[in-house]
């Protein structure tokens, strides 16, 4: 049976990625608009355990829709793993009167969000906060649409220089077991070469490639890679290719954190925004533990316990595409 | 009965759209990977009435993927809409050998195409090119998701000298017809008033909230309002609030043609990339004046007919939402 | 001679402009490392006699260097005019033991304080803040570096769509009595006319060159405008042109407020902090009633008095390069 | 005696610097202007000595001012290392006439310059192309702006996720032999620390810094590394201290290639246009075999013998300063 929430809390856990802060605003302002009282948890489930939570009023999300990183922090807490680590933190919620809970984070955040919710019988709302777009229930996640603009736009600076030396350069960006950043960026960069966790990497083909290119004296080559590419990424695809071809000047650059800050795109905005609206929404219709998606641009809800890391097929199709669009 | 395409032409028509350049880029490699022969028609049909037509190279894309514009221009061209010009622009083209056509642009663009067509039985596909996004038979057009970051960037600046002032600001950005990019540029810079054509201008509304926040001492609002809202823009909407409230300090920005150029963003350049290969594949298929757009993420053909300019429902929930968000 | 300072207030006055935020951080932090009181001092000489004045610490200039607008935000002072609203500024002042000032701002700002430390013999730093870099006493202002790379940002854009369509584009770029953001804005954008304060507009020479352009079908043409330019503006200009070429297709687009915003520039932001270091130190060694500056990459002080409004003589030189380098 | 030119080459050498293109745009334009006949030369001095050189007109360099990297190309010469190379490379000069060079790049571009024209006796002007800005007879160099202002907007991006997870960040910049682009992002982001090559790196008082904060559980550092720090960078400098605090989330980002590509800032642009004006000037008055550079705001012409690589001082004062104020 649903009781009805009347305070609720919020929070962000595991790796920050740009959109959270306009997720938490519109956790908080849609609470208070329904006369909730909401509170800020501070640094993930680390904050609940401690008891670093604290009262937001439309105030506190002033001017932060634009800004990248996570107001209320975020961390991994090793004491929520354990059942001594949750008890101390249901207590703290409990202090205050919090009935609902939003977790902004990935499947690792859902799973404890899950075990909590049943050892403790609070009702928990996931929303999917994650630049690596590998969740199921969802087409989007807060975050992905301004990682990978951020890498397009970085790749698209070393184009410049590459372009001015002749040069192969290896291009590593963020993806340990989804290609999505990779896939994409490297379409939209025009990349000759795009490796993937998804696929196998056909490193013949690409070493044949390069030395057809070498042989014409046009050795300008653009590899994009994520991190977990087959090789191991981009400084380990680099090694091989040296290996075979000495007379190659190979560069690598591995892009790393910017991915994850920087201003919210439009679409992180916006899709942080309505899904913080109606996470509260759920709450207050006695929704519990589910995730809210986007899926055929409707709001979807998936149960928590589906909503993990999932390899969405990347269309064989896609790679097909971007080796003609790139020759 | 489709005969088999061996020459096309491509070219861009209307107003200018950014991720145009990857559009060509795609439609030319993809049909050089298949053994046709491409030609670029310059300014639009006025260069196909004209005999302004470039034969394509895969590197004479080279490069132009990450560009704002297009290489190809575009122009608004009066002959093409006689008879006459149409006769003549056929004429090119068949001296050519060139039996099948791609054009970018909007739905004017592609009524002349669709009238071509039936005239002089030349097979034609159409991609949507529009900042706009109000186009039937497809979720997303090419240009728009720049356009709106465009908008979104500016708009950021604003409020950094809006907040420092404690000021009334009126943004007016792109939209005669369609308020897409006042709705989400609006939502993601937490305006607190959306104006567009779509719906009714609840003045007396705005100005009543205006009055409080004055009363408050804290009149500092942002109003983003579409250029085809009812009053006639941002500069109208201006007269009207500061006729009924002389104290305001109220100030205004059009930001005008800035949102049609930039380097487009990675959505921009892979929704673009994926329209112009299927726009020759169409061909190849033997399809024949249809509008390749995009619903719920998959590829979707329209007969040109259908292809027109529509108010997708802006739904008056987004509105809500929004008004709760901002306050 | 020189009162030992112990406790200062920071304010901002006029027009923000970004680098302001950097600039509050290094007097408020170079204060508190010399182990003095430090007070923000909101909405400029307003705030002082409205009494809205706030204890800083090191904490509340925190993530704020690399922010648009100011933190105290800034207002144009009526009262703080007559002496009767300085008596109430200088009390406030005094109840709190406040015995120096920086104010960040304009020519229009020093003039207040030199009248208010006349008055009340309180020793007063200034620090140029301001986009339009039209200063005597330094070459670089706060904030100009930023405004005119915001400038050059949006005419890329512009130009982009320009070239698309074979427009004449005329844009209006901020400057009331300088034309600096016009010159180098319109140097780096490869502008074909810049019409400035500084210089007489030689409308025929423009007119004459568009005309030949046209003649030849190759009207495309960016003019960029002061505000200040003597036909009063990109609108003005327009008018005439239009007059005379009434086929010619002229736009115009006028930055306005966005050149106000943004994240600083790393110049500006250098620049910002050196100078609030500086004014603190000047304050502690007795200087009293100059402004910071730089000139030939030192700083260099001047006073108040002297720190006025200043065309900078611009170079004949560089409009002369300019349209060799255009043409 | 000067001979007078008619005939000028110009190329890019060495590594690429955002500003070039801008460069050769105002060599190509303000050469044509006189009259003269203007060669680009690709690939630096080994198109010279390849015979890969391009007669440019006005339109060769139409649309190029905003664009990151070299149209002409650059690279390294083994073969104009020895006299037979340059030997080769003088005969193509002469078969065109080309009776004056305009090199763009580095020390080492300039030595090979001197040499040549020690032995050919062909006029040569230097244009300092490097991000590095550590060259002497000049205070700016032709793509250290833009350069760090790329390094600037990355660093915020990494201080938001860096925000979010209280950790140790280290971002290395380049400068291998020159702090200037580790001092001035470092000021401008707030770093804590800034390791540069020109000091010895305390690392001592790093760690010491770092355990306080620890102790205080408030370990948020930002270390920004030039490449050519004692240590040898960010990585290294992480090793010693991830030794030392082995409980620390050290975290390292090397920003690498993205620094040298991007369209170039105003200021780039204004002053490579300036440069490349004056380059061309300085060969129609007989000026050889100097180096264009710009001190105090002015033109200066230096010897190229003494246009070498210098560690301008870098005022300990910067250091001390930076230190209060990320305090």
């Amino acid at each position: 049976m649903a009781h009805k929430v009347t305070k609720i809390g919020v929070l962000t856990s595991g790796g920050d990625s740009p959109g959270m802060n306009a997720a938490i605003r519109a956790v908080v302002r849609t609470g208070l608009f329904h006369g909730l009282e909401v509170f800020g948890i501070m640094r993930g489930y680390q904050g609940m355990v401690e008891d670093d939570i604290i009262k937001m009023e439309s105030r506190s999300v002033a001017n932060i829709i634009q800004r990248g990183g996570t107001i209320l922090k975020t961390a991994r807490s090793k004491e929520f793993f354990e059942h001594e680590g949750r008890k101390k933190a249901y207590a703290n919620l409990q202090k205050r009167g919090i009935d609902g809970l939003v977790i902004i984070g990935g499947d690792g955040s859902f799973r404890g969000a899950q075990k909590f919710s049943a050892e403790f019988d609070i009702p928990c709302v996931g929303l999917p906060g994650t630049i690596d777009k590998d969740m199921a229930g969802t087409d989007v996640t807060i975050g992905f649409d301004t990682a990978v603009n951020t890498a397009v736009q970085a790749i698209d600076k070393i184009r410049d220089t590459m372009d001015a030396h002749d040069r192969v350069f290896i291009v590593e960006v963020m993806g340990r077991d989804a290609g999505y950043i990779a896939l994409h960026s490297g379409i939209a960069t025009g990349a000759e070469n795009i490796l993937i966790p998804e696929t196998k990497t056909d490193i013949e083909a690409i070493i044949h490639g390069l030395t057809e290119k070498e042989k014409r004296k046009k050795l300008v080559n653009l590899i994009v890679v994520a991190e977990g590419e087959e090789f191991g990424g981009g400084n380990e695809v680099a090694k091989v290719i040296r290996q075979r071809m000495p007379n190659a000047d190979v560069r690598v650059t591995v892009l790393g954190h910017i991915q994850r800050g920087g201003a919210p795109t439009c679409e992180d905005r916006v899709v942080a925004s309505h899904m913080g609206y109606y996470a509260v929404e759920s709450l207050l219709l006695g929704r519990r533990n589910v995730m809210v998606g986007v899926i055929n641009n409707k709001i979807h809800y998936t149960p928590l316990e589906k909503a993990v890391k999932e390899k969405h097929k990347i269309g064989t199709e896609w790679i097909k595409i971007q080796k003609i669009l790139a020759s």
